[in-house]
């Protein structure tokens, strides 16, 4: 079957590759129907990723429908069409039984990265009956590519540990497709405010149309001030990382109101600084998180019920067999105006 | 009247000093029975609070005897007996509407520190009727003078905050007066494990009989393993920072479980590096907090249920007349074992 | 000046009213400029609530003008405009400081029942500070009549207090005011399904117009059976009670599914059955509440921010002088299908 | 082998039965070493379960030893020790994700139900990865067999649901095994006073044995008015029935504070009467809830740091042989004082 293979920093290529077999009771294989990229795809091709090694297939998001299943698996069947989620969970851990799937002691971010992944004709997935979703009947399936990760994402680490409330003020800092995913998903909650903040204005524009309430263009340096005139000088309730350098998050530090959240959902490369000399007094929260995939159920209902458009954030569209040029147009977002691109089968 | 004055860094003096008068309809002025000193009233004595300007009489914490009250105090009438919180609460504005005392817009931390204090044979509260608590018949007074901060502090900032939990494994680093205070107030929620770690092995031996179940001494630079193998490699749930200096601080980041809470009690002077590229997936959360003493109800309810010996805390009794020995039996803790010092009048 | 008031059962009459007067320091006097009708006042002229009695003048509604304060009022002087809430809160006491305002030891509901309302030209408010809401610039003080009572009532008794959550399915049972103003403020949560019960289609098709997504006629004594139905057996996370007679309270218990929530808004005059023997192990909650306003600030800044329009409930408008006609109007919703009656003066 | 067979309405004995043997991979077959009797269990025997069929091997409750498992168990294998949970978790199913695994659609109580129990020498357990928990090394297996139902009931049906919170006042009504497991488990809280209501006063003297403050003997059917006079007419914060008849549950509305939860314990055969028309504006909470035994782990490790002694809740030991005595002796507890009885193998 053709792949997306990763050879080491810098090199990947469309492959032929061996279809994947069922290896334990409690695996499906799943014939993709449609993938997508995501941000750390690139983090792995620029060698970031250490648990990602040479001759891996890519990807962790997708849909298809299921073409074998386990012994040991009861909840689908061959035929049945299904969502992947990007975290694997055995069910049964310690992690998992809290619903910290991330965390799954032999699951969690594994798609892609320590076994093979989406970005393929076939994948197989461990865990089947609690890593898959059913598809709903006559859902839309381009929709559903954006439930594997990026939306669940958005909406956990940032909107459900930021606490975003109704009247709240909210600031999302990083305006990129998981920034875009939070605030999307932050008005589930009908905060008064959201405040997008970013370097782009064509991105800012987007987040204007997807509902943010006022946009802050950080080039000029004077972020933090600008965000606190907007609030009176009160700051935000919510402050949401979605960058993951310190510059963005010591914004984040900054424009925080007393008794506020501020949720990180950045991927950091390096340490920041927690200026507790300020805030040691500000009874604040700051949370992180990998995505537990816990809200795909909720996020499949309020999809299905048209309160949330998922394919806003889709732009892109290539087949398989143009996988290359689909990684050329994502890699390159600030050109091409690349959020999320779709790859059908 | 005689109380204790600050008159700049490394200065102060057992003063005579003029009666506090009603300054507004909402005051009370107490007759201290009893006060204590606090670790916050070093700081200032080292010139590190800018807001406590010299000529300020010290002081936050007290009981006493209600001695007069404006028009407007309802609650309070003379001769009532009192707790004074360290924190002065209007209880309209929109701080105090969402129970964050601490952050009262004309309140808050006030007292010994932007108007006069309770190291005095009377004191002016401000706001009385939401800033004073009504003592129960029989109560022991010298208990309650730990329900003016530290408990609360330890309580609020370090119990609640960390969301101890029964069966859970709790770290606190720092085993001083608000360390233990957190350590005592812990064990409102029957965590399996409170595990105690400081330089100073008398203090870790005191920890041991307020109910620590392990101990850890930290000058061997080897803390964060210590506390690793201790809990099978897997961290601790809550973990209670009760220095206030980077090194305790990233202690806590070491050792903290996914998932786990890292609770700041301590006043920090400086920044501290926040490890995110570990820590970013980690599903933590980080608070901060100056106490709210929005616990004190309950505080006093479970001190009267001898659920609670508050008095555990007390080392030293001084009279008013020998303030200075006690600030300097208290600033010598290391050598006098000091934990809490009580002043009578 | 002229004012409602209520002469025992059945009887009330616009009379001529001496001008309220500064009672208590924390009082302030209000020169009403639009007032409506609650239901609750219909309950008192049926005789049903023993607290109001003849010679009272009805109302706990209402927008305008402070005229005068009480020497201990510091949040507003002479001039501001004002928001009335429903419930009078001193500020002070055990069930304020826990945000229960509703139980306040000495306010709660106590306008146009306990003391005079505010279906006159002037009404006197105590502790003003903490249960008057300073009216934003440029407010729409229609909509902001609606904030009195009924948006609180709806969101906090049904809507907080049920626990309506995105891609959720919620039962609001009864379509007038109240239950209308869940259905408008359960959308701050984004659920998936909102279905409407009531015996008139046109407060159904209402219903539909303000965000309803199924509706179901109870007439024919089949509500259960259709909304198990409509959720394929599994039946309701939510089910809002929002008329207060045993029948809509026992369908609440029949629709709802394990886990659920039943919110109980109603004003009942009666016991309801329990169907323990069906229900114990379902693990549900059952809550009521007497508004507390504690919602009011948010639902401030939601109106202020267009995320709900809350003049969509109301349907009518008259002068004071009309005041009858008013009642008369509002009295007879199923022929008038009145919502809400604003009286400016 | 050897097992308590149920006959019918008043029908049981120790029968020969043959051993069960894996039916789906996911099973586990357990050599018992301990069981219980559950007050359920009694239940059956009157008919009044009517899910439970004549031929059926009773009991829900032990601990013994894995002597097989299925091929797609991977938690556990032959010789493992193992606590059995009286809930039965498929670890997939919507309820079970949403850890309500009293509701898991092909599981919940069904052990000793509609599948043979644990009062034999062998059972099968279905799911066993996620329906038994590993039994640490070193603990006292007789205080484990409290973990399998009592416990875990007590606490998440009535410390959990009723918010039990340190300094809080709790009356718990019904001093029989689960009012006495819930008044061991509420202690994990500190409340300040825990009032104990029976009608039998051994029962009440073992219960302050157990760290009740109070006890009340309802026979004079003023039991409400007693506690009411003990809490100074403010009532209880939170009122857990542990009986299951109406009388109790009714007494529990008469007690309750403004604001309070009264959590349901008792397995009701009738409904009961709910006084809104008293209530409605109480502010209250009233939960019902099957045990999901998702607090299994956490009691495991408070069992095994000696915070609980669940021993105190054993009265007598039996052997297999003797289990007719068995239930004899918990069936007349009123004479022979049985709490829980140990049937070792």
């Amino acid at each position: 079957m053709k792949a997306l293979v990763y050879h080491g920093p810098g090199k990947k290529s469309l492959d032929d590759c061996p279809k994947p077999e069922i290896s334990a009771a409690t695996d499906a294989i799943v014939k993709v129907t449609k993938t997508t990229i995501c941000g750390t795809d690139l983090h792995i091709l620029k060698g970031d990723v250490a648990t990602c090694q040479p001759g891996r297939i890519l990807g962790h998001e997708g849909v298809g429908v299921i073409e074998q299943v386990g012994s040991a698996v009861s909840a689908f069947k061959a035929g049945d069409r299904v969502l992947i989620s990007c975290i694997t969970a055995c069910g049964k851990c310690e992690f998992c039984r809290k619903q910290m799937y991330s965390h799954c002691t032999t699951g969690g971010w594994i798609l892609g990265n320590s076994i093979d992944g989406t970005q393929a004709e076939y994948v197989r997935i461990p865990y089947a009956d609690t890593s898959l979703y059913p598809i709903p009947a006559g859902a839309d399936e381009d929709a559903l590519v954006m439930l594997s990760d990026i939306l669940p994402t958005g909406f956990e680490c940032g909107v459900l540990n930021g606490k975003v409330q109704p009247g709240n003020t909210v600031a999302i800092v990083g305006s990129g497709p998981i920034g875009l995913a939070a605030l999307l998903t932050a008005q589930f909650y009908s905060p008064a405010e959201i405040i997008m903040v970013d370097l782009d204005d064509n991105r800012l524009e987007v987040a204007k149309r997807f509902g943010a309430t006022k946009t802050v263009n950080s080039k000029d340096g004077k972020a933090a001030e600008t965000v606190m005139k907007m609030t009176n000088g009160r700051g935000v309730d919510t402050a949401i990382e979605a960058v993951g350098v310190p510059a963005t998050f010591e914004l984040c530090e900054k424009i925080i109101a007393p008794g506020g959240t501020i949720a990180n959902i950045g991927v950091h490369g390096t340490k920041v600084d927690l200026h507790l000399e300020n805030l040691w007094d500000r009874n604040l929260t700051i949370t992180t998180r990998l995505v537990d995939t816990v809200s795909t159920p909720m996020l499949l209902n309020v999809v299905q019920s048209k309160k949330l458009d998922a394919k806003l954030l889709i732009t892109h569209h290539f087949k398989l067999a143009d996988m290359l040029g689909a990684y050329e147009t994502f890699g390159h977002a600030a050109n091409t105006n690349a959020l999320k691109v779709v790859i059908d089968m």
